[in-house]
């Protein structure tokens, strides 16, 4: 199991105890975790503080050559807003916990020159299959719908 | 002047009387501000934080119904991220103040369904301007450069 895989999914874990949904990220740079975070939906009632936007938020601001050296891991498939903040901030390389309970932005990454990995992780993919049969409303307003 | 522009033009003046980057947003449903925002970058030390994050944010937790009948305004030019947070919440028209000192997502925006109208507003250039001007550094840190 990959090491910064492995913290995404206790930030996620950590989500789940906490009452939230579960979906971690972590921020690497030169093979050391700078930045970890989970969804804060329910903790802090936030729109925007998905797991990797706590992960980004939690990095600090950081000069534009750290993010250019910089991977993202994320438990789940990111949505269009990270996606986003992927880019914003050119981040080269993104690594992806799974994408059967959601299939984000992947496609869009790539077209704009970022290596997308997914790992097809199954503890990634039980902890949103469980999640989303338990609260199905909780994660439809998460994904907007 | 339309009035939820100016409340924007109001938030991004208020950024910058707090010594931050002077971009603002309000998010707007059925004529009703309901979250308005600032970039808080060096308030709040954050990078997800741009001033329509923030107004995003203010907003709360809304009903998927809600942002889909919604307006966000914002005086510049929305970045990849603050675009991806339109289409994570299907919000169907965003509203901006300028796109003369800083160019973003608007034709992603434009393909993926969203109506854009650009105001060319004299107020939003001269105070991207002054500020770019002023803080070179701040301002491409902001946005990833």
């Amino acid at each position: 199991m990959d090491k910064h895989l492995q913290a995404a999914i206790e930030e996620a874990k950590k989500g789940l105890q906490e009452g939230g949904i579960p979906i971690g990220s972590v921020l690497v740079h030169e093979d050391k975790i700078i930045g970890r975070g989970h969804n804060r939906r329910v903790q802090k009632g936030s729109t925007i503080l998905h797991g990797e936007m706590d992960a980004l938020e939690n990095a600090g601001r950081l000069p534009a050559n750290v993010y250019k050296k910089s991977v993202l891991y994320t438990t789940l498939s990111p949505c269009s807003m990270c996606t986003g903040a992927v880019l914003l901030y050119g981040i080269p390389k993104v690594i992806i916990g799974e994408n059967v309970t959601f299939k984000g932005e992947e496609a869009f990454l790539s077209s704009r020159g970022v290596e997308v990995i997914v790992m097809d992780d199954k503890q990634c993919i039980d902890l949103m299959t469980q999640f989303i049969k338990d609260q199905p409303t909780l994660w439809n307003e998460d994904i907007g719908k």
